[in-house]
């Protein structure tokens, strides 16, 4: 993309030009001829995408959070937006595909649902280039007291917010379990992971919006190949004396 | 779906019948205006699916890890059988969605990248129904010795296969490392993720054909919810003395 015209470049380029109707070419290709070429290829991915409000996204994924967990919530509150201000190929994808990962995959504990869900929308709209976000938002989920969103009308009322340095659901609703002293079914637990997807789906719409705009900057640095293996980078935590025995 | 005509008895029935050209009926909707009206609710979730050759699956999966890796491997060697054998919405699905989850989603080494891409693909086939089918993928993964598929044309050789005991791309990778001697970086640890894509979309090729059949039943019988949060359920791996402090 750096060689070529980038898809940000395009997006804004498009978007200007078709809200006045010119047709316009790039690289000998019709816009049109290229949204086709690319349909044909990958389902026309990645996506177009337009600006939307951060706190409707997250709103959305509260509330959806109570249909369907966790990463089809946060999922939703970035699809959902997108369908109603593009539509076209937004419609035809299916929020339910990424369902799954409700409890770090159906109750695993592995990668946060919410991580899931919302990386699958920002790879939606911004392809390779939504590659330092998702970076960023792993990243940005560890290091943060999370749940960061309040909802206007909470479900259920908790104290505590938590930082887990890691993106896996067992140890970032332990931490908060912990620290709260509720369990996995209390109302208080449900309402802190629909918050975390609420809060996810906000971080997303931000950084997608700041990426239309052409003013995305990565905040993350970390290379993961750096321990000589896929990891977090905080290895003590887990190869350490930090474990807890509470089992 | 248990009090109504389930999928799988939908798919089976409208499959034959589709072959035989008869307009069928299944209450009181034609099968165009269900797979009409799906459309308009999320994009058509779940889609059709015919079964499909488990090897070419694991070929697929094979050659494809070289070109974007595990979770994009994983997913298309069961996508792009079904958008040769049923087309339609399979191709409207963006492969490139799932590309992030690579090293456990852009190797911070959370989920493995082939559990997400197959995840992934498996939901899109089967619906919820493909609920018990993920939950058998994730044991199976972790309690096998692997990778098991064996490539006929390898494009590096090594020896060892290894027991992951968890769904983690860390985990499963690092085992794998020690036991081999090899690094993140080497042309053997890249072939044996590569057989890994491979292997986890033969075992879904298996498990889809025997559901489209009528013939699939669930494996795995654990709960994640029965150790208080969600979780592996092989609490002493991490909560014990079992850690390597390798670091």
């Amino acid at each position: 993309m750096s060689k070529e015209i980038s898809r940000r470049d395009l997006l804004i380029k498009g978007g200007a030009l078709a809200a006045t109707g010119a047709l316009v070419t790039a690289g000998g290709l019709s816009l049109t001829g290229l949204a086709e070429a690319a349909k044909k290829e990958d389902g026309g991915y990645p996506y177009p995408y337009k600006k939307m409000n951060p706190q409707k996204s997250a709103e959305i994924a509260y509330n959806n959070w109570y249909k369907n967990f966790c990463a089809y919530g946060a999922a939703s509150g970035i699809i959902i937006p997108q369908r109603n201000l593009v539509g076209g190929q937004w419609n035809s994808f299916p929020i339910m595909s990424v369902k799954f990962g409700e409890g770090g995959v159906q109750g695993w504990g592995t990668l946060c649902g919410t991580l899931l869900g919302a990386s699958v929308a920002i790879s939606l709209a911004a392809g390779h280039e939504g590659e330092p976000m998702i970076n960023d938002l792993m990243d940005w989920y560890g290091s943060t007291m999370q749940p960061v969103f309040e909802p206007a009308k909470p479900r259920a009322q908790f104290k505590n917010k938590t930082m887990s340095n890691s993106p896996l659901c067992h140890i970032s609703v332990g931490k908060w379990m912990q620290a709260e002293n509720k369990g996995l079914k209390s109302p208080e637990r449900k309402d802190r992971c629909a918050r975390l997807a609420a809060s996810v789906a906000y971080q997303s719409a931000v950084m997608l919006n700041a990426w239309a705009d052409g003013k995305y900057k990565p905040a993350y640095s970390g290379k993961q190949s750096d321990c000589g293996i896929t990891s977090q980078n905080n290895c003590t935590e887990c190869h350490g004396d930090n474990i807890p025995n509470t089992i």
